[in-house]
């Protein structure tokens, strides 16, 4: 099991390493060899939305395409160069081809007083514009004169791409994970989110499930926005529980962010999970999202998704900088919140009401589950008992793991010693 | 605004000053004289209810009216003198005209003696005696001897007398304010109240309004026991909300004290605005309560009446002394309370059922709502994006203020921009 | 009164004093003993249910009886004797006349190195076992060599013993005690209960009812198992609440151990009435129970039957041991707990909901409940009046003394004073 973890760990970091260097957006060929690079791995369904078309209040913007962009100064030398760090170019920037003054030049850059030595990331997806993203440091470093400026980028119809993998288990119920693909070079958000999605589908297609599982890879928001319009209607009817799986990179922490209602089945299952396993894990507010939950908790739209995250977005100094980099995930990082979703997943599976099936405490002694001796530390109530009194028919495992204040994970081995002797009953509805 | 605030708070401190001199009781000229001042500033109109009037378990009683009052020694000069000051005399005081022995007049004589300076307020409306009340420094002055005692008063056969002023709205749903003419000369309790609810009057007539308002200057408990048994149907049928207006001139603290329930309609208004506005404010128990909330919360009564002051009845040393004189409250102590009372009022009004038109997030980038470049600083959600996420026609706007954390009167703008562009749909059920 | 108080208290000493060295177990003649002295005070009947009965999933043992126990060493001196105190008996051993070597005796030998003065008290009901216990103390001189071991018991087919006593009210509703006697000699745990039970039931019986009462004195686990089995329907039809009496004998403190759902009318009674007369009383929660309330609570059985206890079984070194012995326990530990079960019965007994009959406050001073001059300190609601507010016929008494933080003793003189001037009205029904 070990070896297994650590395999997955280092396969995780491998694939946040081979997506690194893509220059992806929302749209382009960026997240088309970003799914073709996942769908080495599992079997997803790569589909295309044309340009125009209307998903809700939005439309699908044109498709970008970028080959190059530099600033050259006087001398000839590149002061700022995409095919260094594709962060350098503002996103979904106009082509562009003149020779300008600094001061003008200024208006099109973008910097982080605060962190010298980062790299912004910026876009600018429904505006059309041009800039560039340089360290405070470099821009400092520019000196007085004109500047030949290329971006040699294209804005034209074409569609949006995201991937889905649905896979069938006996109940139509399904669980979601969402995660997203439209970001270029940068880790933690958004490449860990890809990495462990991945390696929970290869998990989950491993074993018998008793739910349906739905997985996409999309864009950011308009992904989202453009998923709900075309899935709506089935995703309101079958979801049990969805998680957006965004920022599971980093050592830092482990977090959470709740659905609007704040109290819907994913939350359950989530805080159940996370309390038990991290207790200092950081509880956000829903005031505190910042990704696709807040188009799946939309108004009107309300689905039970929520997040957990190791370091939220916007919540550490790297976020949506150059320094959001493969130094800042880690192998452990990656496989602390694999685990963390993992043991979630579990639990929907097996999250059922159980009932005792004799009135009054059943006799544990006669069938070898309880020492036939009572002395003076007998006076203590273990786990198995307090499971017991719990299990009334009304309790599901995450109530009754709350009420004795044992985690899931030793209630398992609980029920199955009390099936095998025929004392327990499942309700499997759901 | 400021400027009209100004006014606003010199006026109001002027009508305390005009009706400060008046020696009002629960019956009588003196509350006479005080409506018809109040009636110059505001129509009401002015009920009399005849002495003998069942009304609940009580019994209108008698019409109490005094000349003079005072307390000769043995030298001829005036010991104690009604005409110096109202709070000589105990309320309801038979007459009387004797000479008597100090140890006899001690029995009728009310003194603090935590409170040497003060002189204390005391009434027996419901037993026949007379007494007088002095400062303790005072009492202690009085020499053994003889005293001349005359209180030139009356009791008989007249009627209770209160004013009201109702002023139709679109709905006939009632916002109810109540506040009390019955103590001689203390400005905090009572006449901060007549004061600021005149001036909400003023500016209650002075706008379009949604619901219909009641607005009563009453004696206190048999005033407002009195108007409940001739008001009882219609009060139950209509009241969304009402406010005893009482202590709410001066500058020390903001107060609140709820309904029995606790949670009506105007106990949420009023906990929404001190919240956001005066976050210290002190939370009183219902078993706090000692003003005519009693009455309207009553058994069996429980109308939706709580109170918002400054420093409340009986919790501030001064109460019921001479020293609740023109010094302890002031101009800025009566325009704070009169701005909290009237944000209740705008919030009623405004209070609605919001819902987003659209499914998803709307865009508002396209319609000039939002930035159209996204930067590192864009993961932290505004308030007009978390308006939105709660607007979903089920929160109205006291939840949406508490859930998002945000004042309602930086919501108001929010809800313009949001209905200019037409993506805002208002319930007005209510 | 007081001088009633020392005699209970010493009579319930008296009555553990009488109780203590006889050798109970859950089954035999110890038991029948225990009930024939407690008949002797109060009017019990006494059941026999056979050995073999099936009773849920349990079945009634056989009947243990034990006439001598001892361990002789070489010198033909008693090194553990039964006679001198009969926990050294491990409960239910079966019969053994032989001679060992001292290795093999220790596997049969229980004691406690953290309490090297302490004899345990160890039972095996279920398992066909032998066994002494004994201080480590003894234990530590025991010397090699071979130790004839007798111990002349006897395990046959007979009878599980219990008493009950029904004592009729004007209600069918119930009102449960249950105790337990199957300890040898120990005090706190549990003869306190039997004692404090008996004394409990005197008491009822002294007085007129509304309910009615079920007291039955019981072998822990296994009595209370039989109990249900026979009783259930009843027992869930009409138990108003229930109380497992036990641990009642300390003077160390008070404790609470809730049902299983927390807040069943038994709860709010103790819990009311504990916090008023104990505010410091440790409030364990349901995963720290450890008697019979765990069959009472079991899933299915569901009654509504918690503890309050002094020192909780589990929870003070000497449970369990012979250090719970009559000097563990006293005559005032025992009045104080009997005392608190007392006010929870009384509180049963006049916990209805009351309703002032007038609409809006009654005029109390008209009737004498109230001063008729009204000075500063009158702002100042007392009980009477903060009864009344919550007098609406949807408050029962409990709701009112939780409401008002007035512990109800206080508001029993305000009921007689409201009745009697026909100003209140009860509703009976539950």
């Amino acid at each position: 099991m070990e070896n297994i973890e650590k395999d997955i760990s280092k396969n995780m970091y491998g694939l946040v390493k081979d997506l690194f260097p893509i220059c992806r957006s929302i749209t382009g060929n960026g997240v088309r060899e970003t799914l073709k690079i996942i769908k080495k791995q599992i079997p997803i369904k790569i589909y295309e939305v044309p340009t125009g078309t209307r998903v809700f209040d939005w439309t699908v913007p044109e498709e970008w395409s970028i080959k190059d962009a530099y600033v050259l100064d006087e001398s000839g030398k590149k002061a700022i160069d995409f095919k260094k760090n594709n962060l350098h170019i503002v996103g979904y920037s106009i082509p562009i081809n003149k020779t300008i003054d600094l001061s003008e030049l200024q208006e099109h850059l973008y910097s982080l007083p605060d962190q010298p030595e980062a790299i912004p990331y910026v876009t600018s997806y429904y505006q059309k514009r041009w800039g560039f993203c340089l360290s405070e440091k470099d821009r400092g470093k520019l000196k007085r004169g004109k500047y030949k400026v290329l971006i040699d980028s294209e804005l034209k119809k074409g569609s949006l791409t995201y991937g889905e993998l649905i896979i069938p288990g006996k109940s139509k119920k399904e669980v979601f994970l969402s995660t997203y693909v439209c970001h270029p070079s940068m880790a933690n958000n958004e490449l860990s989110g890809p990495a462990v999605t991945t390696f929970l589908t290869k998990w989950i297609l491993s074993k018998s499930r008793r739910y349906t599982y739905r997985i996409i890879f999309i864009p950011e928001t308009i992904g989202s926005i453009t998923y709900l319009s075309k899935n709506f209607k089935t995703l309101k009817r079958n979801m049990l529980a969805g998680f957006n799986v965004s920022c599971v990179g980093d050592n830092r922490s482990y977090s959470y962010i709740p659905t609007k209602a704040g109290d819907t089945y994913a939350d359950k299952v989530a805080l159940n999970i996370l309390s038990f396993k991290w207790p200092n894990f950081i509880r956000y507010s829903f005031l505190d999202r910042a990704s696709d939950e807040r188009q799946y908790n939309a108004p009107g739209i309300d689905l039970p998704v929520c997040c957990v995250t190791r370091s939220k977005y916007g919540a550490y100094p790297e976020y949506h900088t150059s320094l959001d980099n493969l130094d800042f995930v880690s192998p452990e990082g990656l496989v602390g919140a694999y685990e963390v979703l993992k043991e979630c997943l579990v639990l929907i599976e097996e999250n059922h009401k159980y009932k005792i099936k004799c009135l009054g405490e059943p006799q544990l002694g006669k069938r070898g589950l309880y020492p036939t001796i009572s002395t003076k530390s007998s006076a203590k109530m273990g786990s198995m008992r307090n499971f017991i009194a719990y299990a009334d028919g009304k309790n599901d495992l995450i109530d009754i793991s709350e009420k004795i204040k044992t985690p899931v994970w030793d209630l398992y081995p609980i029920i199955d010693k009390l099936t095998k002797v025929g004392l327990l009953q499942v309700d499997l509805k759901k």
